[in-house]
């Protein structure tokens, strides 16, 4: 059975490609899902994608990541990065491998945004790549799980 | 058509006058809305209110504010004010007048109260005069629309 | 009529003795709650047990407290006792008894755990005894209701 | 008879719209005063504005404003703002109703700039309309005045 | 043979009741020896009470601990509690559950009084209780030692 | 030829006694005068006392008080306590004795207050004994003086 | 009867004028009680001195100094000025008036040394002047006294 | 021609597999850089490895980029990412794209590791997939020179 | 028409060469005028020289230093250099070059005289040439009003 | 006459070697003192043992040191190495060549071990050595006492 | 014989010029060594000029200054200035007059920038004026060893 | 086989004995080897004696320690104690016992001198007993290779 990889995506990611265009690229996280999608198939692997505003929806996503017979996460928690120990407890207590992905580079951008909670619950962490970062998350997922 | 004003508030104020009148006060927070729709019909505008316990409602009615076809926005964010970067990122990619308001003068309580993420996104800040902020910032709002 | 005790129960306290259990033993909130309630009985008190994810459900939860007819709150407020703002907002105006539990001694985890918001609007706090700390609670809440 | 506000203005607001137009437009300190002191008459206030550049000359004005008959005063202290306990102790003492103006968000300048003295002396703070925070100040005052 | 619990008492405890009633209550030292030991007894466990001024003193009695036979211990030190590795390193090395009491919630007192020392060596803390949260550790403690 | 002390009081201290006696209490800063006069004339010395609410005039004074002949400084520098470089560089460098006098106890009041610039140049600081000070400071250089 | 003054004296104050007199000076702690008990006299005042290295045993003074008449008491804690809370929490509770003393200026030593725990308790602080400064806050008390 | 990427390792990686190969694994330097060659192949680039102990060899090897026809450069800087600003300016003016990678989650290492200087200058980071992560920096460097 | 440098020192430094010449030299401020004179001369430029102890005097300096048609600033702001947020915002709207000097080498002096605002607005700094210090400010200004 | 060393242990070395010997060794306080008077024998110096755990009684022997004719100190202030200001202030008037030993390294400890205030009395420090770093501490007053 | 000064520059200064000649200017290292030469010669002094990349070199050149009978040093350590304490040792024990010359006004970039070591050793820093700075560097020293 | 100590000196060290004697003695880094050396041969310990100024050359002798068959190391890093994490890194993975030495009491000297990297990786720690400090290390690693 295809290994399946859970893909969660944090607040205003929904809004990705919606404004601004000039700034932040057409790049939808639609875009970013379907090219992650075929990217996955390639190496032998489902995704399921999911973008919440909700911190608490997003918790219980980790929560139920195992029930749903996901092999692994990918997270960009967006804002919920800087301060969600909420968000951390759950990824400490799922025994998944998890990969952080951010779009930024965030240690290049206000000092708030440089601290990351997630990164205390994961194997390693993608950032600066834009959309192609999970598709960089899904090849280091398939890395790991092949071990 | 009559220019619409989204006016946000974070949590517990929809407890507003509930408790400890003597204290706080008698007035609601339907007072101050409706204080500040009448002051706001004054100046040819329109305004539409909301109050969520839920920072991804708030960061959900944010995004939805151009759709909607507000013109700006009000925004007490209450104790998200100073824990939210999320409802900031929001803010900061709406591309909409942002005004912040306050009913007490936040530099003079707590320390945790006097750092605020909304300002970072805001046009200015109101702070410290009651439920009468509001008005005053529809005021303001109706200053920089006009320009 | 027996006074009854809100029980509020934060992020990831659902997911207790599902995994791990070599390690956090096999003690789930259902086992808490079931001895939390017969406890209370003991001493003539009646307990409404509740657990969210949502930051903002908690605090829709302490603000019906009253309305409720809660006689006093026993709050772990799991990650969001170290975040949430607004949920000591909320506790702070709930003009009830509160006494802060938490399971394991926060004091000797990662520095970011050894700061309350809870502790600010509580009367108490109790803190590393397990699931046995909620019938602690119950004790403290029954001697200071009767006094 | 008409209640006065004093309207203080600290360094080198004298200097307003006398350089640089482009960047922070034509509008002049006299400007300022004459839009304010026309809102003013419109609410029943009648408006003494002063401008300094020295703090102990800001300091002497707030201790002679009850001894002048002003029934508030309006304090946009400029860089004294961040550096001056002598004028919040001259504030803190002079027992009449203090608006805190700022023409730009401070809280997006410099830190140095987001911390305020004066703010532990005023009912609350406008910072980010520009010239027309005066007139919302003297609305502000207007409001509390008639309490 | 009865289980004994070695209660410490720190700097000024011995003072408790002594003054401002009005304000501090009317319980002395003694009185909460009294009722500690009452419910120590219904639990089956023997109390031994100990204060003192001196921090040298408290160190030499937990060393003593294990040497006079206690089974646990109760640590209320006071001032201590804030400056003092010595006791610290003495209850380190003591090898006997310790809970740590608090008459108030430090956690809402002076910033110098929210960290504690004896905490990094405590199984749990009890705070805010008055001296029912001798009472409570006591529980605590008989639930402990049955496992 | 009696000696002369130079007496120097900073900013708002003009306004001592004139409002709010029930809280400052009635005496002003010409009653304090009369009475470090009249203490000071019974040790032998002569009393200068100035007034300033202007930083640049405080550091004129201590510039001139060897040559108006002073044979010894007493300051209560009020805000200027705890901002001013300049007036420390003057002290530092007038080579007189200078004694820092406070009425209220400094070190109870709020976090800046605590800090002295003048303490860096002032043989020594005498806090908390409102106008009484004064006589104290004069004392202690009638002391420093004779030896 | 004649009010009496208990003087506290800390750690190493035995041990003064007995060494490196070209540096301290050869007065002794018995040189300033003596000169303190004749200038206590005058003032119609008894003075009980002591010292001790003991944290405890200065707590202990702290508690007895009403039981054993004192009027007032001076303190000189020495180096627990800067570390003792214990002697704070004493000093807070014992209800008389409490003048701090120190022989050095203590705000132009090591930076460690600027802080005092016992300025929290007390009404006023006197510094700088070698052990005329006992003399000075028996000055201090006998004005306090009379009022 | 084939792009080239320039590869720089800093300090301790040439011991890389020589030591304790149950806890840090077999992989030497040079295993990674074959396997980072060979991935390197398939994108159609070149791949100069280099490792030194030496900040300024570094710095000038980063100096050299462009005289050596690199297209890119891969920096794992080891400890010098932490302390080395002379490095960071190097990348700084080198005009090049840099992908940063790290072995470990250097986010969940001592503290002193949290920080680096190389994020300022690097498009983007991947940190914690041990060898594997210079290979899926030459996917980002294949994905960047092909925009 | 010579371009005329307009000099500007802050509060103490007319003290200069007054007193203790063995420490500080015998330079007065009249002498560094005169040698800064002859040495702008050389160099075909024209000097006035200005002192004030008070900070809002030389915010009128500035702010008037165009419209007496000065080319360039060299400012000495004494002690305002680290105190002065007025003095910077005066600096900074200008638009003048400006030179900032100091006698000293501030570097190693108190912390608190490392940082400086006058910097935030300056071309450049030199420090620790004494007097000599502000003929190098007029060599640099000769070589920038040349560019 | 045969040159004394006095050796001052703080509190809780007198448990060495009393508890968990398979963590701590068997090595007790007074083989410590056994193995330390041999090697000083060796070393031609006597050597008086001592342990409190009361820090008013260590200060009391450092101030008896010179009048019992000890030559040097050996100091392992235990816990008040890192909060005994009392103990700082008698090491340094002592006027005796002071060597601090620690048995752990203290820099690898908790990071509020890392400070010392014995150092700053102290000629040196030997940490980390355990039992031996007393040997160590006689070979260097040895070497010491002879120059 | 011409005195000789040594002018070292530090990491990535050989890159001056070479690289985005819009920003930076057109000027190499090797024309300001040019100038600077020229304008020692006026001076009557030699000039030796150095570059590296290496820490180590750097502190081997400053050990080595008195030994090449070099009469000073003008020191521009790039961004050892901020990192190395290796080149403060350096600088302070070759007892010859250093002055620091830095291209940019370092007090106006990255806040890690602000802080220099080799202020430590210096007589005096010059910043912000490009290469003309090493010609003000030539000048202060001629007037230095004139002295 | 003579066990070899491998001891290796930081930067400056070279230049020791060749300056200043009257300040630093006459003893050169030779003359610490010479009776280092001769100290070992006692303990039946031989001597590799290095010396650079190059972190990186540093490191390299690290990493080169257990293949040069060195069966311990003696550290006196200098200036890199303070800023090289490189050097901690290598000393972490030498597998070596590792003695810490300083000339200096570091603890007694600027802020900056008081935190080692170096401590991170060794045993112990031996400071302020100048070159016998090294025979020290010699003696300690004697005592630890024993057993």
């Amino acid at each position: 059975m295809t290994s399946q990889i859970l893909v969660l995506n944090g607040p205003n990611l929904n809004m990705l490609g919606a404004r601004e265009p000039e700034i932040y690229g057409h790049e939808t996280l639609a875009d970013i899902e379907a090219a992650t999608r075929a990217h996955a198939q390639k190496c032998g692997l489902g995704v399921t994608f999911r973008q919440s505003n909700s911190e608490g929806e997003l918790v219980g996503w980790v929560q139920q990541a195992r029930h749903d017979r996901a092999a692994a996460l990918i997270v960009n928690a967006g804002a919920y990065t800087h301060t969600s120990v909420a968000l951390l407890d759950a990824l400490l207590s799922c025994d998944l491998p998890v990969v952080e992905v951010h779009l930024s580079n965030i240690h290049q951008r206000e000092e708030f945004r440089h601290h990351s909670y997630v990164s205390k619950a994961a194997v390693g962490m993608i950032a600066g790549f834009g959309g192609f970062g999970y598709a960089m998350a899904v090849d280091a997922l398939a890395h790991i799980l092949k071990q």
